[in-house]
């Protein structure tokens, strides 16, 4: 990578719609670097045949394979996420270009979340609100967080730290993973392959597994009738790992105690969906992860690589393309 | 106490409005003790002058002070509750009665429904809620639980327990007690008197003190201001440990962040409160430790201290009635 260190680092930023200035962490990188922010399909197109680097601040906006033919520089994609299943198109499987994503920042909010929908969910919180909003004193016995089992799918470092953190809270966690596994942590890692098994009495099913071929669609109506009718899910992945379809029909049957979404097949939710108005469900706008200050945290791990990059130093979390994540250590 | 074994042990059991039945755990102490079930002031007026032992089930239907000077034989009471200001009499200071309470039954309870509280706050649950009522995609940054810093009043085991668990989700705890001491686990606590020095600075003030005259209105104008407009409070204690008058001032002015609070110097909460509808207040119906199951959890303790009070042997859970609740070993 020696040839880089002689011209400049063109990187271009497809900053979408959150961020309207290049940030303080990328501005310090100081002049080894050109950075070009973009803010949405059209200007990308136009900057990336001269991109050494793009950098994808919000996926949301980023259709990036049928550009990269007209991208001959390109070498490396970042994503400010941890899913990159939206960047991951076949155009790029079949070029060179390296993928790395931002594993690790979110890993504690998504836990924290999760914690505060399932404490939410057995001490009744959405009850709770309602009735005071009628200013109804309505006393009733709640559950323990503490003794429930959770199934946790995701052996990243989400899917770890939401096991750890619910661990603290007294729960029993099981990970199920793409593959059987020995874990110092967990115990015995499950393959996802069983989980219409492995999710047979628990009571908690939470989702923060990759969107890729093999998890798309992996919980469908057959692991759902077997969480059963007072299981509850929380998906903080991505929708598509769920068929929506089939969760809608197990929480209108009562086939599934209830569910808490943070992400959907088509966000935002549209306005017509049932999932809005289901009484045992709670949507939220795919928000789990997104802390007070995430962004400076974003900025900082993205700056961190170009500077290895410039260096010709290795790449931190450089995305496995074949299965779609970064692969531990 | 040996002539106690000499004769039956007739135990009043006031069970008030929650349960209908002498539970199994009393039922199986056998026939050494004769338990008569009381559901109101009324029978227990009649039943207390033939009572050895009165166990208050629920403490809100017991104004027992009045009639302890026609019960002759009442040597002790048992409260199934933590909390025995209702039941802490001048009539009963200056009897020789002993009086025990519930002390650890609801520490795990309380200390999840704080957290899921906090969570709910700093994740801003509750206007997830409201926004999916409109099925409106309110998408928003919310703040991360770790790394504030809480101050929590109550050195039993239920403030104790607050406090690990919070500790173990990366929060900063400070523990506030009658007086300074050196602490293995939080380390100083620090003194009651000097509460609105110590929570300058916090994130967020948890009650879960027992009131007595000390602590009775410990948080009034002063302790809030110094909580300043980003503080939160949490009252998992009882009512009058605040001066509600001035916390309505605080909330209303914004001078204080905003309150969860699940008790109150009148409960049920009147519904002409303001406090329902402030949109910075979160009410809950006094149900913080009461988790499914606590009923029975309750009636073991009372009848384990039952049998040890048969059998000559100290109570556990004495209650030090000069200062209004169980002095720690």
């Amino acid at each position: 990578m020696s040839n880089i260190t002689t011209k400049k680092v063109r990187v271009v930023a497809l900053i979408g719609g959150l961020l309207s200035d290049i940030p303080p962490d990328l501005k310090s990188i100081g002049n080894l670097v050109d950075i070009v922010v973009v803010d949405g399909p059209e200007a990308l197109a136009k900057e990336l045949p001269n991109a050494d680097v793009l950098f994808v601040w919000d996926f949301r906006y980023a259709d990036v394979g049928p550009l990269l033919s007209s991208a001959p520089n390109l070498r490396w994609i970042h994503v400010a996420a941890v899913g990159v299943n939206s960047v991951l198109s076949p155009e790029l499987l079949k070029s060179k270009i390296l993928l790395t994503n931002s594993r690790g920042v979110f890993d504690g909010a998504i836990a924290e979340y999760v914690t505060g929908l399932l404490l939410a969910h057995v001490k009744d919180l959405q009850n709770t609100f309602a009735a005071q909003q009628r200013s109804q004193w309505n006393y009733r016995t709640t559950r323990r967080l503490a003794g429930h089992r959770a199934v946790v799918v995701g052996t990243g470092s989400i899917g770890r730290r939401i096991g750890s953190t619910l661990r603290k809270l007294d729960i029993d966690v099981t990970l199920v993973g793409r593959r059987a596994a020995d874990d110092l942590e967990f115990g015995k890692i499950r393959p996802s392959t069983e989980l219409s098994t492995v999710v047979k009495g628990a009571d908690f099913l939470v989702l923060a597994a990759p969107l890729t071929h093999e998890s798309s669609a992996m919980v469908g109506a057959d692991v759902l009738s077997a969480l059963g009718p007072n299981g509850y899910l929380v998906n903080v992945g991505r929708g598509p790992l769920v068929v929506e379809e089939d969760l809608l029909a197990a929480l209108q049957s009562g086939a599934l105690g209830g569910a808490a979404l943070d992400v959907f097949d088509i966000e935002p939710l549209p306005v017509e969906s049932p999932l809005w108005t289901l009484p045992n469900v709670v949507v939220s706008p795919h928000m789990s992860g997104d802390y007070l200050g995430f962004e400076v945290d974003l900025m900082t791990l993205f700056a961190n690589n170009l500077k290895r990059w410039i260096a010709g130093e290795p790449l931190e979390n450089l995305i496995d393309q074949s299965r779609g994540y970064v692969v531990s250590n």
